[in-house]
């Protein structure tokens, strides 16, 4: 199971490799982390997907409350949320294909964002489930590169 | 100015430990950095944006290069490159306001994933400047939660 944890932190230098070093040692298997700055350039958001149940995710968040620097910790995994994550990939084609994956992309709402000799770049955003269909989809025509962003969350809104 | 380097590395756990605490001690500034997995599962894909001249990227690059589980190093920098980031930003609503962002997000190709009643959240993608255009046209009505991926990127096909 997959429990999504939101850290904000203080955007200072080292906090990354101290909170991934705390993963590491307590050998925590995170699926995906990204880090971006907020809408305040002193605070950083840090998105943790882990493979876990609840006790996992309990460890998690307790242990990121007693670091220095992580100012608020939120399961996702609780709320109903929003998850997203884009990915780049780079598929071979060739004039028989190329129609093919153009036509391919669009109930995905992908885009192709490059277009060379014998290779077209596709950019798609989704959840989980979605960005794993498309690239099932894409890997019989061979995947030459793929680089994908790992999730972010926010929590849903509450009431209407 | 800002250098992009894409380092595929095995997806071993620990990696990114070790390279976050490369990047600490040297006091690299990191400014995103994201991991996913590739095509390959054994195999992931980091993309690094650090401030720095030539000379700072031809550093972490020959330390990267050092590194066990680091398999290749790319500078994107030096090549035309597609470079994607992805935001959710949760925006304050009111009746007013409301009918004004969903024009204003329009041009951005951005949407609307979730609505509450008196906030919305955007989805947008894009690179760094259009990410950043978009914040500070949407900061006068209020953010309430901004979460971004960090950049991921890809070298854009050499020849048509």
């Amino acid at each position: 199971m997959k429990r999504t944890i939101s850290v904000l932190v203080n955007n200072s230098s080292g906090v990354l490799t101290r909170l991934s070093g705390l993963f590491a040692r307590r050998s925590f298997n995170i699926e995906s982390l990204t880090v971006g700055t907020t809408e305040d350039p002193s605070l950083s958001r840090m998105t943790i997907v882990v493979n876990g149940d609840e006790r996992v995710s309990e460890q998690i968040m307790k242990q990121l409350h007693k670091q220095i620097d992580v100012l608020k910790v939120t399961d996702l995994s609780e709320d109903k949320m929003i998850v997203r994550e884009m990915i780049l990939v780079k598929v071979s084609v060739n004039h028989q294909t190329r129609p093919e994956i153009n036509h391919l992309v669009v109930p995905f709402r992908a885009s192709i964002v490059d277009v060379g000799k014998d290779s077209v770049t596709i950019q798609a955003t989704g959840d989980d489930e979605k960005i794993e269909a498309l690239i099932e989809l894409l890997k019989p025509y061979g995947i030459k590169e793929l680089a994908r962003t790992g999730v972010t969350a926010l929590a849903r809104s509450k009431a209407q």
